[in-house]
């Protein structure tokens, strides 16, 4: 059922007619790693394709700029970097979930639903773990296949912050830039450009920060509100994650945003070893030990509590831990 | 008169008592390049010392902690990130500007007054310099010399982000990390914490954004009732200079901050070719292609207006050669 990288590429060569599957709500790391991974299967005369159940923000048009259509029956269905079939989104569940072959994957949370799995938590990003699949294949990494994975390995680090972040993260970025990744422009566009729309709702989001458990955590509350008076929207709101950890003292951060069901998606952050999947594991989420997710419902003041009451727990376990 | 690193490492090796000097209103790369660069020729047995005319901030405290301190009377000073003698400071530039023997830089706006000196104006820090300087003297580079040096790799490059990042900067930080520098903490200081008043400093220059050019330029004015409204300092405002440039569509971002003096100090941040040394030049100040600084005089309108112009002037002539 484990696999490693050498199994991975081996299975890979021996398949023809490949789809490859990215997680809803997709972001730099399961669609930079997969169109890194289609485009150096198609070197070697495969037919490949790279699907996602969901929209794809324009911001990621650049790593289908080669993708050439490919007219084909998949014969075999790789999911990358999807801990569980419910990320696929509806309808691609309803399609794919019983069809996946081989699951390429960094998420510790992983459900293990995949005949076979290449699994490395330990790894930073997918996109770190389809450059050495790439390499294996003794395929050449074009300036668009750095770049592609250079996205991933980018922003799931948080452009090298995150304390997943290690010497493999440099050494890779490196090797990436050399090989003619356009490093600068991609981390402008995913960390240094501010839309005026984005900048207006950072602004209401710090006017809405609160603090809990002696301001060792920080809540952004983003509501549908904030959106119509800002002139953003949901695909803006991923970039406020990171703000309410930033706060010196704060042990966890959480960005919790309203939906339009008028429930709320709560994106949680923490330091130390305080473990974020195991907070949001408890209601009903998951993802990794720094940053995890889960969906919340009931008001606005319900949703938080039952969240922060998540939070004081760990807080008080780790404070009793390191004290 | 310019010597490259070879030279440099032979020049040093044949000094003993060495004196190493910081600019004013220190950063992590003269301070960072000027500690490591003290360890390493320490190793070799000599005695070695660095000063600073100007008030160290506590976040480098942790440079200084093997830093024993040893009495001597220097006979060979070097100036390490210094682009001109004005940047020792009023007292040091009294008593060291005629002294110095030797300059390690990165500044293309060098106005080499040193009798030697070896500039790399390609290098994203000094530290990358030093990081070179230190392997070519076959000394060994501890986890402290590491930190240090990562420090000044990261900050000067605004944690890989700024057009400076090269492939030689990722390489550099993969084997600094590997060698056992506290990246991740290093990061968290400089990039991912801010304290309660920087967030409320922060949430006031934002209030203080304005746009000129055509929303080409972007301008935080910090002024000192700021900082008493904030309760934060000069020491915090470094932070601020990067925000006007990320909004989407501008080419000129400026961070203009009251000094207690009434002037005014302009930090000038560019995109593209547009020349932030040569504006700032043309008011009397200097510095990077993509950073820059000067001082202003007058009201804040008038330091405004004579920034704005000199940055219309430019724009208007990137515009006319992009179109």
């Amino acid at each position: 059922m484990f696999i490693d990288v050498k199994e991975t590429a081996t299975l890979l060569s021996e398949k023809n007619n490949i789809l490859l599957l990215c997680h809803s709500h997709p972001d730099g790391d399961t669609l930079g790693s997969a169109t890194a991974l289609a485009y150096a299967l198609r070197q070697t005369g495969k037919n490949v394709t790279v699907k996602c159940g969901d929209r794809i923000s324009p911001s990621f048009d650049f790593m289908f700029a080669e993708m050439v259509e490919q007219d084909f029956e998949p014969e075999f269905t790789v999911a990358i970097d999807i801990a569980d079939t419910k990320l696929l989104g509806r309808e691609f569940e309803g399609i794919y979930a019983s069809k996946i072959d081989l699951c390429i994957d960094h998420h510790g949370s992983n459900v293990l639903y995949a005949p076979e799995i290449w699994l490395d938590a330990e790894s930073a990003s997918t996109a770190e773990m389809i450059y050495l699949l790439i390499c294996e294949l003794g395929v050449q990494i074009t300036p668009l296949i750095a770049s592609c994975l250079f996205t991933g390995v980018a922003t799931d680090t948080g452009c090298f912050r995150f304390s997943n972040t290690t010497v493999r993260t440099f050494e890779i970025a490196a090797k990436l830039s050399a090989l003619g990744a356009d490093t600068y422009n991609i981390i402008q566009v995913f960390f240094e450009t501010k839309t005026r729309t984005y900048a207006a709702l950072e602004k209401l989001a710090i006017e809405s920060m609160r603090y809990y458990c002696n301001d060792r955590c920080a809540f952004i509350t983003v509501t549908q509100d904030m959106y119509r008076r800002s002139g953003s929207d949901e695909s803006e709101v991923d970039r406020l994650a990171n703000l309410p950890r930033q706060i010196e003292g704060v042990l966890v951060g959480v960005t919790m945003r309203e939906l339009k069901d008028g429930s709320f998606k709560a994106s949680v952050r923490t330091h130390g070893d305080i473990d974020a999947s195991e907070i949001c594991g408890r209601l009903g989420g998951g993802g990794h030990m720094g940053a995890a997710g889960c969906t919340l419902y009931g008001t606005k003041q319900q949703a938080t509590n039952s969240l922060v009451k998540e939070i004081q727990d760990e807080i008080t376990a780790f404070l009793a831990k390191n004290n």
